[in-house]
């Protein structure tokens, strides 16, 4: 399926691999997140991002950047990656400064370099379609313009970032096309988010950035000057002995930014690929279940089960304890070693809050 | 409170432990069954009713009949009672054998005794009501009645057995009034439950049966002969080498029968001491947490746990684990070391049926 996608030799991956995933806890722990964790599969949600890219950049131009106590596990997860390739912050800032001191860096190693960034902890079911936006976007970044791939909505959710498409850009020869964007809108209300979904022009956000590297730079000079000037610090020392003094100094200076609020909403212009590629950000147990096979009943199990009269529901264990259901309807039971979890299907979101009572007592089981 | 009960140097009590408590699944299990787990409080349901009984009968007084595989922690739970008055049954063949052997068995050691049977798994809240009906149950019984303690009903059950009480036994001289008793009825359907409630004369059948040994014994002689013919050859042999042969070979031409059914139905009066106890079965996952303390939103918790919007449910863990719950009504919540059971709170009875399925493929997890 991918054979005849050339690999581009100067087409660099960034993944920034910052977020804990508290919503799926108690699966997701401070100390093992979201993306270290087989969820759907035997490999875990970075292995199969990692898998996913390297058909367009092998692990030598893939960059991972990740917090300190995640490192050793990414190290064994992506056993083949560059020990360099893995870029440690000392505290998560956000994507825009992880992305930024990846893309300074990149461009020290290679100043001809397209680079993209992709969340460590998304789902893609179509492969030939994911492809397809990769090696659009790649042209278009290529080109000069600031991309995004765009994913065809298919609810009308108020929790995520939409993007308005315009006329298509007509010099770019890319397998499927390319857009110049209008906006961003941020967690539109529902019926403004269905207003969105009837249209048809637009598009969910799911921060796939591409761009070259230089002008990648330029544009955060411009709308980040203070970001900038402490990521080019922190690259000044990279390669000398005062890397770990710089970087916690200048760190701990950076104001925490998203690289789409931080500098995709203030650029004058950036180009959009539509793509219908079986996305998910698996954002919580309810999303995650609709990604696990389901059985006649419309449930989701991973576990050693009985289950009598049970339907709509997400069961999910690490246990190699027999669970067993009778009469349950549309809930969500997390079973591991060191806590339960219960809660209706349609209520997910609210784990969340779970997770803030434990850390309020400084429970370690977080 | 019981400082005046007298005991009565004659009044022995035997407590047939022969339930699984299939219902009580996960946590009751076929090598450590109901009677056996600590379920209200620190000390497991034997050792609450022998608590409850030594007032009456001390140890040297107290019979339990059980299982070989339970002998031991029967043993370790009641150390101080005499290794003799541990009755070991080949196999579990209902209330009948079991009493009537240890009627036999106590007639031989102290042929003027007046005996009592107890359920093993039964709770209890009122002991002062207890004990007054314990001693007049006594008294009637030193007199030559067959005598049963009955329930004060407390809702149409259709799953017990009902006693129809009729006139008062004037000769009596008891702390609570002792009636003669007309008829069983097992199982009655719903209306005629409720007909049995609203009329006031109708009490729970609880197997509590009072009698003079001697009487027993004549009763079981004319009404089960065989039954009979077979226990005297085993207390025949007890103390000799062939107690092991002739036990076995008797025990297992034995036919299964209750004490209600194979004798108290068939003899031709009884009597019946009314009781507000505060008695429960502790028959399921319903019924017990109706006996646990409950919290203002009906929960009855015995886990470490975080619950928000959490109602009328029963949450019971033998780990350590943590136990969060979002959003749940009238749900069960069983958590074990090596299984999770939930079922609606009104649908307790059915946890048979997944016992019944462990069963059948010979899952060692029952």
């Amino acid at each position: 399926m991918q054979s005849d996608i050339q690999s581009d030799r100067n087409f660099w991956s960034v993944i920034p691999a910052g977020g804990a995933g508290t919503r799926l806890w108690p699966l997701s722990r401070a100390e093992k997140p979201k993306f270290l964790l087989p969820l759907l599969g035997e490999r875990s949600l970075l292995q199969q991002t990692v898998d996913r890219l390297t058909p367009f950049s092998p692990l030598e131009r893939t960059i991972i950047v990740a917090g300190p106590a995640h490192a050793d596990e990414i190290a064994r997860q992506v056993p083949d990656l560059p020990t360099e390739n893995i870029v440690i912050e000392p505290s998560p800032k956000g994507t825009a400064p992880a992305i930024g001191l990846a893309a300074i860096l990149i461009h020290e190693r290679d100043p001809d370099a397209v680079m993209a960034s992709f969340a460590a902890d998304h789902a893609v079911q179509n492969l030939e379609a994911f492809g397809a936006a990769i090696r659009s976007a790649q042209l278009a970044a290529s080109e000069g313009w600031l991309t995004t791939i765009g994913l065809t909505p298919t609810r009308p959710e108020t929790g995520y970032g939409y993007i308005e498409r315009t006329e298509a850009i007509a010099s770019t020869n890319t397998p499927v096309p390319v857009y110049v964007a209008s906006r961003f809108t941020e967690k539109p209300d529902f019926e403004l988010a269905e207003a969105f979904i009837s249209s048809g022009r637009f598009v969910w956000n799911a921060s796939m950035f591409f761009w070259s590297v230089d002008r990648f730079i330029e544009e955060l000079a411009i709308h980040q000057p203070s970001l900038f000037e402490s990521l080019s610090a922190i690259a000044g020392a990279w390669r000398s002995a005062d890397r770990a003094d710089v970087l916690q100094r200048e760190w701990s200076s950076i104001e925490s930014m998203t690289v789409d609020q931080g500098l995709m909403e203030k650029v004058s212009g950036f180009a959009v690929v539509p793509a219908e590629m079986g996305w998910s950000d698996v954002g919580d147990w309810h999303g995650l279940g609709e990604l696990l096979e389901k059985d006649d009943h419309e449930n989701s199990i991973r576990a050693e089960s009985i289950v009598e009269d049970v339907s709509n529901s997400v069961v999910y264990s690490t246990t190699d304890r027999l669970v067993a259901l009778i009469g349950i309807d549309g809930l969500v039971v997390i079973d591991t070693p060191d806590a339960l979890l219960l809660i209706p299907r349609d209520r997910s979101q609210e784990v969340r809050s779970i997770v803030d009572q434990l850390r309020e007592s400084n429970d370690d089981r977080t």
